[in-house]
């Protein structure tokens, strides 16, 4: 089985860690790191990740995971990417999303009629490519599963491994990484934050999506 | 405020990247990755980290973080190491780990008589250097703060970062990162899961305990 996981340059690192942790120990799994060009990939965190594998490398995936980027102009516009995309998806089980990852499946002009979901701060740019924003933390729609903004993608790696393994494998995962969330706070979504909190951040990030390459 | 994250070989990339995606964002941070050598650091899942330090390069850390191992005699028999943690450690503001990460802060001699916890299959190796273990997700002896098994680093990086920043930073960083968590499963910790998943994974993780270098 052929997990293979799309890095880039400023590219957001737990969007795609978080999943990795969890399907890289899927039973009989291959996973495998592919970008623009083989080699160093600078994610937004200043963290360097390795992407053992160029676009070329790769014609052929089980599962295809598609981590964001705050700055969503950064990969939407290599037409080269969005190509590989669509034809990566063409040979996938499951092509999956995290945060504004899904806006790459957007622009590759596969989420159209959809229901899709994104980084809650990005919703409002689904439409744009014919998709009808869901602000839930996981959304399936057939063999596409979109998943909310970056710590999402261990909620859908999670319900993924039972899709694809069984629930038991999924729970043995979850232990593993003992995965029993308990956060100080209860701010993870802009229905429990503060407005204040969620006014500036959408502020900050909403520029953020608008920055130019 | 310069905050240090240890890496090397055969570490959980996650138990370092879930707080790194949260700690990088603070206010005035300078995130380092330091390890043994300057270059590659190849994690158990197969995916490859940048340390852009060396040890000799870093004499001091305002926060240092130590992700953990599945195979735990990987680091804690480099000498080297250990002399670097325990001299790191009398610079910081904050002593970290994830996950088996804290028997790193006990061989180093550095847990003698206190209170802290780790991966639940790991508790009772902390005994061997003089701490108390603990099954809690989150561990405050003074100014060493131990986690829980991987995941649990994101809720360590979250508490640390309200105690550094104050609770409105936290709380913006948990929105951005949209942690408000919804496991499809409940069997995140040894009392929630299903004790023959338990068994099997403990039985599992204790060989990799062992495994040697």
């Amino acid at each position: 089985m052929q997990i293979v996981f799309l890095l880039y340059d400023e590219m957001t690192a737990l969007d795609a860690i978080g999943p990795h942790e969890i399907l890289c120990r899927l039973p009989g799994a291959n996973v495998l790191r592919v970008a623009k060009r083989q080699g160093s990939v600078h994610t937004d965190s200043g963290l360097i990740l390795t992407a053992e594998y160029a676009l070329a490398d790769i014609p052929h995936a089980d599962v295809l995971l598609l981590p964001g980027a705050g700055n969503a102009t950064t990969l939407r516009e290599h037409p080269e990417i969005l190509s590989w995309v669509r034809a990566i998806h063409t040979t996938t089980t499951w092509t999956t999303s995290v945060c504004t990852g899904s806006l790459i499946l957007g622009a590759a002009g596969l989420l159209s009629g959809l229901r899709a979901t994104t980084h809650w701060a990005a919703l409002d740019r689904l439409p744009a490519w014919g998709a009808e924003p869901v602000q839930e933390r996981i959304v399936e729609s057939g063999k596409i599963i979109t998943a909310a903004g970056v710590s999402a993608g261990i909620d859908m790696a999670l319900t993924l491994a039972a899709r694809i393994a069984g629930q038991d494998i999924a729970e043995t995962l979850q232990l593993g990484i003992e995965y029993d969330p308990d956060p100080p706070f209860d701010s993870g979504s802009p229905s429990k934050a503060k407005p204040s909190i969620v006014e500036k951040l959408q502020a900050r990030l909403v520029a953020s999506f608008e920055k130019p390459k």
